[in-house]
């Protein structure tokens, strides 16, 4: 089935988004409800989301299940599936997995940027890789069916989080270290342990990600995914646009920041370039989903893998991590 | 079907007790989760429940349903169904009603003996009916699918709720007035009101509540149920034990002054009789349920009355009130 699933997505989301969602065909979208909200802070997230579902009936629904890929398909739909980046939800309460899990969070990052509770994030100076805690709560993440997601991790973190896991593992917005040498993208070596045990990397198109940033080209990112494919397999690869539309640039320093410090940190930008990058031309909403599809054709795909790329391996990758054991 | 169901308990859970509604052959159980707890505090009390689903999976498991009813009936094991006695969980917030009926809430009691932000409670002195908040949060309810539970609501309050909810309401766990004039006992007007709209009422075993207390006697309760039925109906009456076994005294006082005074308040008790006085004799715990079958039949019921009075009315409530709209 040529379905089309975005691994991330984190917009100021309105009917207007959510309309574009559909005109760019997207049967699924991972969207982020937290970066550094506690449980409470998280449930308030979900009920915004609620009031969506209840306005907006006939655009989107909430995704439990790889079945509600489907069903998005069959009446026309997007689907919505939960995820954190950040553990913050699950505060110090390994209880709260399960039960945000019934709330249908099917994605946590074990860290954001930072140390968590559970692991280390890429921005630390040591990595001192998966705490007593982290341990655990990967292994309640792999009972329950919410999958460990490592976009915003260490390396060694990531790595470790490969290994112990159960389940297949994902990193669902980042792209090659090699091909474009920015702190959140991922070595050679830790993609490879996520791939080699099933698990997903999802390419980003946040531009401080992207070779030449907001003029990367569609051809330069598709011959980047055709590298990957040829390193990894291309049933490990999709797409996690990492989208942040419409945003004002506070929400962007809430995810920096949170209240972690008093001082503002730039993460990736800088302060003469503090706000949210455009977007590149080929990729500025979800209506340009379809651009995708024609890129990675020119760069070598044949069909089944085009859509495998833009929605088939999600799919099965929920299939397999979205379900209790 | 001939459907066990037990409209109300709040027990010190345990292994011993769910083998005991195994032994009385429970398919289904409403269990109180709380009664002050705020919302943090009642997810905590579903974490709880959580463990023991995970510990013990050959004798329960969570209820969402009326169909988990039949599951259980399958599979030997009692479906466990969340309600809360009070507001208190959804604190001020309207969208928790959603997220705790995702949780599996399904019954939600406006008020807890005293006034709440949604109606008045049985112990007022004075009762203005349901509040504003009320009104929306009742509307909320009907749309998710919570059952309104008026168990220990003022008269007019509970009057109001009935007649302004969509969807048939519940006094879960009382006995009528007329039969033993306690607070807590509802007046035939109150019933009335609840089963003429396709409500329901179970009967309560709670001493306070019972003519003679721990002494009544099976015959004199089923009796009181045979006049109930010639009364409101037979398909409008149920039983909701109100067992609350194995808890120490301090849990009592948690039920009865939470957090609202810091003197003590006996509900329905004394000074002198402050404990939870002893269950009748033929009403010990949950493996003594199949008595009730004796003791209605004795009555004069017929086994498809009996059959209903046990479980099938619960399970045709339950199938009409547990799914959104």
């Amino acid at each position: 089935m040529n379905y089309r699933i975005d691994g991330l997505q984190y917009a100021n989301w309105s009917e207007k988004i959510f309309r574009q969602m559909r005109q760019g065909g997207l049967d699924a979208v991972h969207v982020t409800i937290a970066y550094h909200e506690t449980f409470r802070e998280t449930v308030l997230r979900i009920e915004q989301w609620n009031r969506f579902f209840e306005a907006f009936p006939e655009l989107i629904f909430q995704g439990f299940t790889a079945a509600d890929v489907a069903k998005a398909r069959e009446t026309g739909r997007t689907a919505i599936f939960f995820g954190a980046q950040n553990p913050s939800p699950i505060e110090d309460d390994i209880g709260l997995v399960e039960v945000l899990h019934r709330l249908g969070l099917r994605f946590m990052q074990l860290t954001y940027n930072n140390q968590s509770l559970l692991a280390t994030g890429c921005y630390e100076a040591e990595d001192a890789g998966i705490t007593r805690m982290g341990r655990e709560v990967i292994a309640e993440m792999n009972r329950v069916g919410m999958v460990v997601d490592m976009s915003h991790s260490a390396d060694r973190s990531t790595i470790e989080a490969a290994e112990i896991s159960s389940r297949p593992i994902a990193i669902t917005h980042a792209n090659p270290y090699d091909w474009h040498p920015a702190k959140r993208n991922k070595r050679d070596a830790v993609i490879r342990a996520v791939t080699e045990r099933g698990g997903m990397l999802g390419f980003s198109l946040y531009p401080h990600h992207l070779k030449d940033g907001s003029a990367c080209t569609l051809s330069d990112f598709c011959e980047m995914i055709a590298r990957a494919a040829e390193r990894y397999g291309v049933q490990h690869l999709a797409i996690g646009t990492d989208l942040c539309q419409d945003h004002p640039d506070s929400v962007v320093e809430w995810m920096r920041v949170g209240r972690w410090t008093k001082r503002i940190d730039y993460g990736e930008g800088s302060a003469t370039n503090a706000g949210f990058p455009p977007m590149p031309d080929f990729y500025k909403d979800n209506r340009d989903f379809p651009n995708f599809a024609t890129g990675l054709a020119s760069a070598g795909f044949i069909p089944s893998e085009v859509e495998a790329l833009l929605g088939g391996n999600w799919h099965r990758f929920f299939a397999e991590g979205f379900e209790p054991k």
